[in-house]
This record gives C-alpha cells, sequence and structure tokens, in this order.
C-alpha cells in the first residue's frame, strides 16, 4: 500500500472521546487489514491511548495538532485556526496527497469549511453535499444528499447534488442509469418551495443526464426502493435523517414495552430473540455511520459527532472502501464526462 | 345538541371516496353518540352511501355541493370555485355559524386558502398553522406546527406558531406552562438559517410568555417527551411527519421479515402477538390522524388524502373533542389574555 492511500484520523473529533476514536479506528484496521492510518491529534494523548492497541500502533503514524475544533465554534472562527487544529491538519493530509482520504467526527460545519477552503470543489460545483448510503428495502442502499453541509439551497446546488449523488449511486452502488427525486412535501407539480420546482423543470428537461427522474418524492415513501438518489437541502435532509434515526428508536422502545407488558409476551421475546437482534443491528446508526463530502477535490468522510466504537469503525470502513474503489477519481471521471456530452 | 355544535364533512375530499369517508364518520358517531353531521358533497351519491349507515342517516343533513377540489388543483385555482366546491362549501357553513368544525381529507393547499379566506386569522396572527399531536414517550402526546399549511416561514410566523402552539398545549393536554421548542438541524445557538435563529432569540427574550422556552430540538429527539410542543416550517415539518411514518412502517417491515426468517421466530411472534398488535395500533398513522388549523377564527381539521375509515373516524373524532370542550374559543381567549399581559 502506497503512502498516497493512507486514511487520516481527526482522532480528537466527536463526543465520545479519544479512546473510543482509537478502538473504532482499531475495530476497522482488523477488517480492512491492510489500511494505513495518520492519526492526528495530540500526540501524547494519542500515545498514551495506542498502547491498547498494539495491532493499530503498527499501521499507523502520529501527526501532532496542539488544538482541537469545539463542537459549539462558528466555522468561520475555527478555520482561522485549521492549521493547528487536528481537523484541519488531517484535511490537509489529504491535499497535500499524504493521506488519500480525511475522516473527522467533529463539528460538520467546520468541516465543511475545512474541506472546501483546503481541497475546492471540483469543475462545475459550486458546494459540496454530505452523501450518505442509507437503508431501504429496495435492492440497493439508497443515496441521499444533502445531508447537512448546506442549511440553504438554490436551485443550480440541487441540480448539482442530483447530478453528484447519481455519479455516486452509478459507482459505488453500479447502478447504470440511477433513479434521481427531488425531497419535497407532494408529488404534484406544483407543490413545495420555487427552488426546487425549478429544479425539476431543470432536470425534467436536462434528457442527456446520465440518470432517471423521477420528479418528487415525500419523506414516508424514502425507504420503499422506489428511487436510487434523493436529493434535498441541507436542512431538510439533515431533519429527515435524524428523523429516521430518532423514529426508528422510538419504535424500537415501544416494541420493549410492548414485549415486556406480559409474560406470555416476554417468553415469545425470547424464543424470537435471534431476529429481533438481527433488526435491531439492521436499524443501528452506527452500522450506518459516515457521510462523504462530494463534489471535493479528495475524501473527506464524517462520522457522527456521537459515534461508538462500531460507528467510527464503519465510517472509517466508508473511506477505506472509496479509496480501495478509487470512487473520487471515478466521480470525478463521471462528472467530466457528462460536461462533455452536456457540451 | 345545539345546531352550532355540528360538524361539516366534506364527503368529497380523499383518495378512498365517497364509501370511505362515510364508513369513517358513521365509526365515529358510533364512539361520539351525540356528535350530528352535515355531510357535504354530490346529493344523490351521498344518499345511497348513507343507506348502508341507517345510524349515521339519522343524525346528519346532507348538504348538496356540484363540484369536488382535486388533489392537484392549484389552491388560487380551487378558491375561484370554493362556493361550489364541497370544501368550500363545509368550511363556509362553519364561517356562517351552522357547523362548529368542518372536517376535509382534501387537498391541503385548498383547504388552507379557503379556511383563511372565509374564517380570517385570528388577532395577532398572520397565518394559521396545522398542528397535530403527536405521540411520544413522554406523558402526554406532543403538539407539533407547523405541519404543511405554510411551505415556508419567516421569523414572525415562527414565533406565532410557537404561541398559539404553547395555547393548544395548554387547553388540549392541560400543561400550564409548556416547554416549546424550534427544530432545528443543530442545538447550539448559531446553527440553521437566519429565520430559525431570529425566533430563537425573540422566545429567548420574551419572557413574559406563557411557555419555557427550551431552545432547540433536533429530528431524533421528537418523540423522546423532552418537550411539549415542536414548531417548525411548514415544509421541514411536513417532511419530518411523513418520514416518521415512514419510517415507523419501514422498521414494522423489517420486523415482519425477521419473525419470517426461521420456524423459531415464527413461534416466537406467534406466542407475542398481542404485543406486536398492541404496537401496530399505536403505530398506525389512522389512529393519529386529523391535524388542527390554529389561529383561524373557526375549527377546520384536515384529515390525511389517503386515511382510511379508522382514520377519517379519528380525524372526525378531533374535530369532536375540540367542538366539546370549546378548545377554538379557549385557544382564542389564551391568546387575548397573553396579548393582554404583554400589552
Amino acid at each position: 500500500m502506497t503512502s498516497s492511500s493512507r486514511i487520516a484520523v481527526d482522532a480528537m473529533g466527536g463526543d465520545e472521546g479519544l479512546a473510543v476514536m482509537l478502538a473504532g479506528v482499531a475495530r476497522a484496521r482488523r477488517q480492512y487489514n491492510d489500511a494505513k492510518f495518520l492519526l492526528v491529534g495530540d500526540e501524547e494523548a494519542i500515545r498514551g491511548g495506542l498502547k491498547n492497541h498494539p495491532g493499530l500502533s503498527a499501521a499507523s503514524e502520529v501527526v501532532h495538532a496542539a488544538e482541537v475544533v469545539r463542537s459549539d465554534e462558528k466555522p468561520s472562527q475555527a478555520l482561522r485556526r485549521a492549521r493547528t487544529t487536528s481537523m484541519g491538519i488531517a484535511v490537509d493530509l489529504v491535499k497535500r496527497g499524504e493521506a488519500a482520504a480525511a475522516v473527522s467526527s467533529g463539528n460538520t460545519g467546520a468541516l465543511m469549511a475545512m474541506a472546501k477552503l483546503s481541497l475546492r470543489t471540483m469543475p462545475g460545483i459550486d458546494r459540496p453535499a454530505l452523501a450518505a448510503l442509507l437503508p431501504s428495502l429496495g435492492e440497493t442502499d439508497l443515496v441521499m444528499l444533502d445531508l447537512g453541509a448546506n442549511a440553504e439551497c438554490d436551485t443550480r446546488n440541487l441540480v448539482q447534488f442530483a447530478v453528484m449523488g447519481a455519479a455516486y449511486a452509478r459507482t459505488a452502488l453500479e447502478l447504470e442509469s440511477p433513479r434521481v427525486a427531488l425531497l419535497n412535501i407532494g408529488t404534484e407539480e406544483q407543490k413545495g418551495i420555487e427552488s426546487i420546482r425549478d429544479a425539476a423543470a431543470q432536470l425534467r428537461a436536462a434528457t442527456h443526464l446520465p440518470l432517471t427522474f423521477n420528479g418528487y418524492i415525500e419523506g414516508d415513501r424514502l425507504s420503499r426502493g422506489e428511487v436510487d438518489v434523493v436529493v434535498c437541502d441541507g436542512f431538510s435532509g439533515n431533519i429527515a435523517l435524524k428523523t429516521a434515526e430518532g423514529t426508528a428508536r422510538f419504535v424500537a422502545d415501544l416494541l420493549k414495552r410492548a414485549f415486556r407488558s406480559s409474560v406470555r409476551s416476554k417468553v415469545g421475546f425470547l424464543i424470537s430473540r435471534p431476529a429481533t437482534e438481527l433488526l435491531r443491528d439492521q436499524l443501528d446508526p452506527n452500522n450506518h455511520n459516515g457521510a462523504v463530502f462530494l463534489g471535493l477535490n479528495g475524501l473527506v468522510v464524517k462520522s457522527h459527532g456521537g459515534a461508538n466504537e462500531l460507528g467510527v469503525a464503519t465510517a472509517i470502513g466508508v473511506a477505506a472502501k472509496m479509496v480501495r474503489d478509487d470512487l473520487t477519481r471515478r466521480i470525478s471521471d463521471n462528472l467530466r464526462n457528462f460536461e462533455a456530452e452536456a457540451a
């Protein structure tokens, strides 16, 4: 493995602390056993933590960073300290070609600002978008973007997200002409807000795009497997994603209550336990952690701030797979081909 | 029961047709057996349908309407035909004091436009908002608004929704100082979009309001029972509500698959069936149907377009309870008292 396929990890980001980050990276290393890491953060603390993970220790270098981006810090403020923070240095390692990807569980807005400034957007893309693969009843996962990088988006952003999301689905999910829909509050043409209606008109007219535009989709049909890519502004996307997580947990809590409501249901629960545990795994957000900033000249993966060891490992896995499959270059080629065709 | 406590039902709205509407109203009548109805729509069709519901027939009058608002019709277009449509006539019966409430499963935008034009907003309220009581892990249900009446909202709208939502919670849930939060994509002060940050600043400063302002809430904590009222624009609210519905169904589908995955889990399922059926009932959106337009001088309840017989009955029940408890007047008094105190 060349030095350019190492993964830079912001070891200090995340609400759960350094120990959980290191345990997560160690777990990912056991799965992707040719992966190498650059662990960025307080050198002494990281070296101390690595004593519990000899395998990871052998596969890692430590890169010292004196400061940490706080979760309540304004992106503009964090940006000024980029060169001294673990987040900023991790992103910079990608820019300088010393790492193939950066992973952080820190402040989303700050990570977006640093990634955009340092790596710049691909030609034809104004703003990067956070995309994730989410579970669905369909044959493949669902690509959804933007999940929170851009709270407000105009028509142009939405159309670009559709093109980037389709490129991601073509490469990551191997779909030839992904079915793309815009998230809206109704399926009739005149529904919703102007930017979405205009984006729909443009996507409907752009028949040369290597995607199948399916119009609007509402929140209740996201996971039905009817589309491959869902496009929205970062505000609605984040609301939808978190509401889905919260509802899954709510249903699981109600189910627990229901199973505890009588001796009979407790017995039934014990018997069907393997099935319900399988379900619990499917729904655990830590098993779907790791959103990718699409549209940048380099790979940055955002891990959930509250991710546990499993969640961190999943996010590292997203980066490792994208590096292995060379997805950033392939998405970029895919976008360039489309531009060439459109020209 | 006086004539002014009758409920006007738009019998022609809804995707499921007249038969389902009538079956739903008949079901509600069996539960609220002193309720009287004005069934608005095609007289001949309604009289034909009523032959299957002698009990409802005795408790109803039929009001003829020649036209129906289509689900894909623009609100402005529907508004011009208000006087001849079943929806418009149902709303007008409330205005003329012949009914205490109107219920429709038709086009939300058209219903909002007709209700606003005919009934006008309460003093101090610019736009009505769609509010519903949603299930939560807390001691009471959760009030959430706006759920889709206003796709775009400014700071002033959001602050008014907070005050109206709190008045609804004080009267319907009997909470003295409801805990109110704004839906956002982070909990730190600087998160989200400007209108929400400004609304938060105003609500934080308005210490005279009979509510406890709890700042921001994210989508994953909506049903945790930590707040009583969640305020948002109609676009995000509709996305959150529908995503929650879709996710609950998704989890139920996965659970079904899991239970079918082995003989062992099938046996466990059969034994614990009463518990899982209880859960299915708790999660069925038809059991939570019926959103109220808050802020109008009259009561209009929106039933889900795809509601089944149970769903229609639940929405009629929301109207019947609000009429019985005189909630529209009490919310109006509550808002007026707050204005007097603030003056």
